[in-house]
């Protein structure tokens, strides 16, 4: 990667990327530097090149200079929260110690959520990235979305939506759109239980600050993603985590929590959970809502996944009757991550208290994406939409599992729905800081549990890994991770 | 109000009536009903309609009777938390039985902030709203602002927009443009120390769950806004009230709250307080920020009403560089609610924490509207916007003043701003109840302070009190009440 001729001087150019590291936070603050020897090795620069790195790195005041102990990122890149910031550091440093002795000396460099979410942001453009959490945009593509966001932008129309803050629930239409939705879903609801949302994630905070106080318990299965991890956290939630295997959460590790620490509530991603696709069982279901009934625990579903899953598959609130389940949704994945539109739908004596704390920490939401979505449900467009984007996905699902099992990968959950769960047998912070040099973004399995402990897991998104070409690289990388 | 001809029955309409103001919340919950005696009085309609406009209610399953003490309103209609609901409640029900010998046994009914913020969304387009805590929507109409979307909604633009999460921190463009706007007003930033947001009201909320922990003492202005006391409490915050002078906040009040307390934070409008309209001193304004080094807790500066104040104004972000203050602004006030456009600047060492904070909640926020706003700003057309916006408010605020004076008010504070701090020498709760009978959302008092203690002032908009008939209908129930 590392040009002679360029314009700019190797050094500037190594200089340069660490330093992209360091600021998108690939690179941990209290990480150290390979030592000017392994850096000359790794880069095959001469060790003069890499002074002058690090040189540089020091005068921008991105790295600090220890006495004889090397070079170590410096404490400006902060991670999630202040308490994750401490967690996250704490099991860097021990995983470098650990990791130092089986990797002959190389620094730990974890790949954070922080680091997975920024992923989420930047389209390389270039090459397709194996740790993406969503479909790639070009596959999103389509032109009734824009066309139905232009229909709303008419002078009246477009000046009403602008002067007005909007309804405090949503867009009334959209909210009839989804409770018709829903109602396919098998659950039995009405536009008045429906508040919108800045998306999935936002509709998952208000439900969190509604329904716990800092303190309160509460289980989220694990594997699960990070960013639930850290939000918890963030509000001062104390996590139990439930281990989920392919019908749905352990039941008796959540009745032993029940005993013990009483939680409020339980995050589940009940359909093509995220990493490992599992889908909840009737059954497991069922026992589910009776624990909670038993226990007297909320439970939010989180079907961020819905537009890639059949319709009859079962749904914790369809079952629930929203009772006492929270149903969270949203558009990002399927159709407009820049639309920012989500969704919940809970009962009706919770739904005052969600809106007020929707009220409180944002007011509204525009209306204008919301009245585009709802054209978009109503015209039949999304449900087709949905459909062409099932059936690319399960040919490129096909390829992309032939591939990794011909590249040695073993598959810990049978593939299904948009991510596979791998095992590669070798550590996947380690893989993932060697693959990240060959320019592709991993998602390593430590980022899936709440405790970041390390994991030979990675989560593959099947869109971006049907190309030969990155298993290919994988492959050498893997290989030459154990011949050490 | 009641119509003997209509299509409805009376006791239909009557009946109708109270249900939108439970379901509205302007009725709170425990409440008690008139008797059917007060009530028949009260509407001029006969005991027997009274009766059958109960029996609707209960039927309706809004309200429910008390063996020989009367209906009381179902505690279906929650207020904004838990915790508020409580607090509101027992507050409710103390002012019920003090006001209940001060008015003759009539019912005490508080107006609460979630009724005003209600008032904000629902733009009744008939009579101008006393209580508003807005611009009227027909003051922000413009073209400019539906010319600006549209040409961000071409078919590549509008795709790139969707298609992508965009930017955590905001469009580039706009916190571009935002930076120079706050240069402006004296303060030095880059748009790396700006993050943009669901309005400014997401931004209040991002700064205090990035700086305080659930049981940190808050120092906020009182009087004060009450969907601040209340997010506030809502995040379990405890707040201690400063009262508001016309210069600033009392530093010796905050003095001693320092020595016992140790907050962590002051949330301050320095300019155009709500309500008072009062303006920060520049001495206060260098003597709080030495408060704030002296016992380090930092600043947070709400300029909602940035746009309708000279620039000249003391910021204290601008006196303190953005060294321990952050501030926080928004363009629903100036431009378009329904944009939901706000943005915080924080000094750099904080940038990431609140940017996670961002991400932790919402993700991203819709770049379309960021990127209207942004062209709107660069243009010019938002500047000629506010200066027109700033004249018609000045002739409106002298015909407000004027007629407020005669209907025998007093200002409390010197008219300045939006709002007017008018003491009316009676109870204001009571007043708000019997002007809302005759059609008018009035701000009283006891929503701009922490305990909601009884006033006998209120907040007036003076774009919405500008009509003579308003104030007759007003010295009309005023003298009535005095008349008691």
């Amino acid at each position: 990667m590392l040009v002679k001729a360029a314009a700019q001087t190797l050094a500037e150019q190594l200089a340069e990327r660490f330093a992209d590291r360091i600021r998108s936070r690939l690179l941990a603050p209290g990480t150290r530097l390979p030592s000017v020897r392994q850096c000359a090795q790794q880069q095959g620069v001469s060790p003069s090149t890499v002074v002058a790195t690090y040189d540089r790195l020091l005068a921008m005041g991105l790295v600090e200079a220890h006495k004889n102990r090397g070079f170590y990122i410096r404490n400006q890149a902060l991670v999630l929260t202040d308490k994750a910031q401490t967690a996250t550091q704490s099991i860097a440093n021990n995983d470098s110690s650990r990791l130092a002795s089986a990797t002959s000396g190389m620094p730990h460099v974890p790949v954070d959520a922080a680091a997975l979410i920024r992923g989420m942001f930047h389209d390389p453009g270039g090459r397709p990235q194996p740790g993406m959490g969503a479909f790639p945009s070009e596959w999103l593509e389509s032109n009734f979305m824009s066309a139905a966001v232009r229909r709303f932008c008419a002078g009246a129309e477009l000046k009403a939506l602008s002067l007005h803050y909007g309804e405090p629930a949503g867009d009334p239409g959209l909210r009839q759109a989804l409770a018709s939705r829903l109602n396919a879903l098998g659950m039995t609801t009405t536009p008045q239980n429906i508040i919108t949302t800045v998306g999935a994630t936002h509709a998952l905070d208000v439900v969190s600050r509604t329904l716990l106080r800092a303190g309160d318990f509460v289980m989220v299965e694990e594997p699960g993603w990070a960013v639930e991890f850290a939000r918890l956290d963030a509000l001062g939630m104390r996590i139990l985590p439930v281990p989920r295997g392919p019908d749905g959460p352990d039941l008796a590790v959540m009745a032993r929590y029940c005993e013990l620490h009483h939680p409020k509530l339980f995050v589940s991603v009940s359909v093509f959970h995220n990493p490992t696709g599992y889908c909840l069982s009737p059954a497991s279901a069922h026992r589910l809502l009776q624990l909670a009934h038993q226990h007297d625990f909320d439970v939010v579903e989180d079907d961020t996944y819905s537009h890639i899953a059949p319709d009859h598959m079962i749904r914790l609130c369809a079952l629930d009757g929203l009772q006492r389940s929270i149903y969270v949704s949203g558009f990002a994945k399927i159709l407009a991550p820049g639309w920012r539109v989500g969704y919940l739908a809970a009962p009706t004596h919770l739904v005052q208290r969600l809106l007020d704390t929707k009220l409180l920490g944002t007011l509204t939401t525009p209306a204008l994406f919301e009245k585009a979505l709802a054209w978009c449900i109503s015209q039949g467009q999304l449900r087709r939409h949905a459909q062409q984007l099932r059936t690319r996905l399960d040919q490129a699902r096909g390829r992309s599992v032939a591939l990794a099992l011909e590249a040695g990968c073993r598959f810990a959950a049978p593939p299904s729905g948009l991510f596979g769960w791998v095992d590669t047998g070798v550590d996947t912070d380690a893989l993932a800081q060697r693959m990240l040099d060959k320019g592709y973004l991993l998602a390593p399995g430590a980022l899936f549990h709440a405790n970041h402990a390390p994991s030979t897991l990675m989560r593959i998104n099947f869109c971006t890994t049907q190309e030969a070409q990155f298993w290919q690289v994988y492959a050498e990388v893997r290989a030459e991770m154990s011949r050490r």
